[in-house]
């Protein structure tokens, strides 16, 4: 195909930004942390940074490997964002009870017959941050990469959990009916996929979508998607969607809905305009209000948006790994912090009693047999009855209510997908929380 | 002159952005601060908003007026930015002890004959945030338009004096000799006009510069400065400089050095350059070292940036209103919080004794008689001694030693230059010093 330079330009850019996309696999996998480590690999140090070591938005090199590992913690730098507030209040206290002899932990991978010591796989997983909370104390608390305690990490798909959270929240309220159709709420959705739809459908992602994640077509879905979401200017004879919220109203329906569960982001991204038009504000806002503002976070987090300030529902968030962690914290509580409730117990109840495990086995994910998926959360429905939000480059927020603990990783694999970390993540988990349950301090 | 469409459009918006400079003049005069209220007028509100209720980036809609007014609360979402951070501890209370027959207030604004009420100049300079410490107590705090205590605004050249003053920081610990040519810091800028200036001359504007910011002239300095700093991508033709170093680079000598007053944001934009190449870090990250970690802001600010993440240290810089009173206060306790030294007396004793009355007269400033400008301070010479910082909108950080009082404004003034604002804010600052002078409470 032939375009002129100008759009080249552009659709170079476009296609750069659709790499954000939730399953491809980079073509460097034999990168260590170690060897990738932004901080030693100088990107964006100096004044100005030296030619090789700059990264741009607009020339698509923020996505590229190992840049990528710088990114993870600059997305407010490198495109527009919208912030969450805070509030005005003190950061509440995380209380600490350190075990250094976690990191003598060994576990055996998935797949492996060797074991793997705890400190392998975290620079296995290019982990940039794990926190971990045992009975709401930090007993573990490691950065590397860009991270650090002072500021923010690209939580991807985490997104999709807050946003889940926040549905639960609107109805337990009664502000929100999972039994309604979608277009009902959002009549521009009605002859898109999503309005007959109804609430819990989309929440749990059974919705029956037309929807191509094939990154080597460059038709597919999944490119028109990042397209519409770039907040940069379109080239000049760009027809398709501008906006997430355009996007949205073209996605057409391919199978019934309620049969299958099928991950797709564009779930996420209706639930945020639905609870963006039954509050009548973004969901960064919303976010805010409802849990920013009242788990004392440490720091203000953000969405990166579209060309009209529309927050990114389907993986846009970042946020400091601790305010995370709190998040965790605050549902292993049932929804409660130091005696004030901030979720009802309702919501929580209903993400850990998980979704249909029938519907979630015909998605074929060979590593999370038994699992399902409920509003937006991965139940793994294990003796603990944990659950996790996951994020497609190894972010991870792993609760287990039984073992009273909160794991809460985030991660820059080079792969994007998770059956790339799984690994080496779901069984350290495991290891654990079965440690922190059978040791005594 | 004829653009292919794709580089008209990248023109338009490069032009649009481009009027972000010191001193044009708007079209509407005849706005209100009721008539352009944000939230009345109701951008970006809804999901989506409505189509006329828009605001973007790409097509500089952002700085029509009376958009402009929500413009300036949100800059984060409409371009990239890099955060200054407030750090993890608590925000410092501001003690209170309000006043509110503050609001009875009569003053009569330079060249009229009829006084004016202090509401009525509130609203009169489209004010959206006004905050008074009187002996370090808030005594009056109001907000209006797109601002509140819970977000932030541009403070525009209200950022220079910031810059100065961490400049006069490192000159007091010895980092920074402002007797030195700036080749010696930043050998890059040696043919430039800056090359054999020195660090004082730069700080105090009386470099010899040849900048033109003449609006009507398409080839205008003004014009090229705002293209290199803008993010977006650059036309495919474009050859001119790319980042706001690259620019720095090109500016040419006229005239003598240390002469003349001389208003030109370049010179901090080179400052900027020299702080980061001095402290190996960016300005961002020097502010929130030096002061935003330290006296206990609020909320975490930011700086506009271009397309290399270099933080625009002329005007870019976005905080809350509480938190730019609270450096106030810092300065007018001559540099000390709680009894803990923040801020070398020397830095801040260099800032009050002001500049040359003489080179600043040469600039004829008709309204600023008998002032000067020191270390990008503005330096009222008044019997109280009081100094400036001041933003071409209205923004001001006004620092009465003598009266104990600090007023920090934030405004969106449909009209780019003080001298549009000054008449109706000059003769007020003195009036509430006046009164909190003379009463008792």
């Amino acid at each position: 195909m032939f375009l002129p330079k100008c759009k080249r330009r552009l659709f170079a850019l476009i296609l750069a930004v659709a790499m954000s996309g939730p399953a491809h696999t980079l073509a460097q996998p034999a990168w260590t942390a170690k060897a990738s480590d932004p901080v030693t690999l100088g990107w964006m140090q100096g004044s100005p940074p030296a030619p090789d070591r700059t990264i741009r938005f607009a020339d698509g090199t923020y996505r590229s490997f190992p840049q990528w590992r710088w990114t993870v913690c600059h997305f407010q730098q490198l495109e527009p964002t919208i912030p969450v507030s805070r509030g005005l209040g003190p950061p509440r206290p995380l209380k600490r009870a350190e075990r250094a002899d976690i990191e003598s932990l060994r576990f055996t991978p998935l797949g492996a017959s060797e074991p793997m010591t705890f400190m392998e796989a975290f620079d296995r997983n290019f982990t940039d941050g794990l926190i971990i909370l045992h009975e709401g104390r930090v007993v573990y608390e490691r950065y590397a990469g860009c991270l650090s305690e002072q500021n923010r990490h690209a939580a991807m798909s985490v997104t999709k959990s807050l946003i889940g959270l926040l549905s639960e929240i609107l109805i337990a309220e009664g502000t929100l009916d999972e039994n309604r159709r979608v277009d009902s709420y959002v009549p521009e959705l009605a002859s898109s996929a999503f309005g007959d739809a109804t609430i819990r459908q989309v929440l749990d992602m059974t919705t029956g979508l037309e929807f191509s994640e094939n990154y080597n077509d460059p038709a597919a879905d999944v490119w028109r998607h990042a397209m519409a979401g770039n907040p940069l200017p379109k080239p000049d004879d760009y027809s398709g969607p501008r906006t997430y919220y355009e996007y949205l109203t073209t996605v057409r329906r391919s199978g019934p809905h309620g049969a299958a569960f099928g991950y797709r982001t564009v779930n996420t991204d209706a639930m945020g305009w639905i609870l963006s038009r039954v509050t009548g504000r973004p969901v960064s806002d919303l976010l805010a209000e409802r849990l920013w503002s009242r788990i004392g976070a440490d720091l203000e987090a953000y969405f990166t948006v579209d060309s009209i300030g529309t927050p990114f529902a389907g993986g846009g968030f970042n946020a400091g790994l601790r305010d995370l962690a709190r998040v965790g914290q605050l549902l292993l509580d049932d929804g409660m912090i130091d005696g004030t409730r901030i979720v009802p117990e309702a919501a929580v109840n209903s993400i850990k009693r998980g979704g249909s495990k029938s519907a979630f086995a015909q998605a074929g994910y060979s590593q999370l047999s038994g699992w399902s998926y409920r509003s937006m959360w991965w139940v793994t429905h294990n003796k603990n009855g944990a659950f996790m939000a996951r994020g497609v480059y190894g972010q991870s927020l792993y609760i287990d209510p039984t073992a009273r603990t909160v794991i809460a990783r985030f991660a820059s694999h080079p792969e994007a997908g998770n059956a790339a970390n799984d690994p080496t993540s779901l069984p350290l988990y495991q290891a654990i929380t079965d440690f922190l349950m059978s040791s005594v301090q």
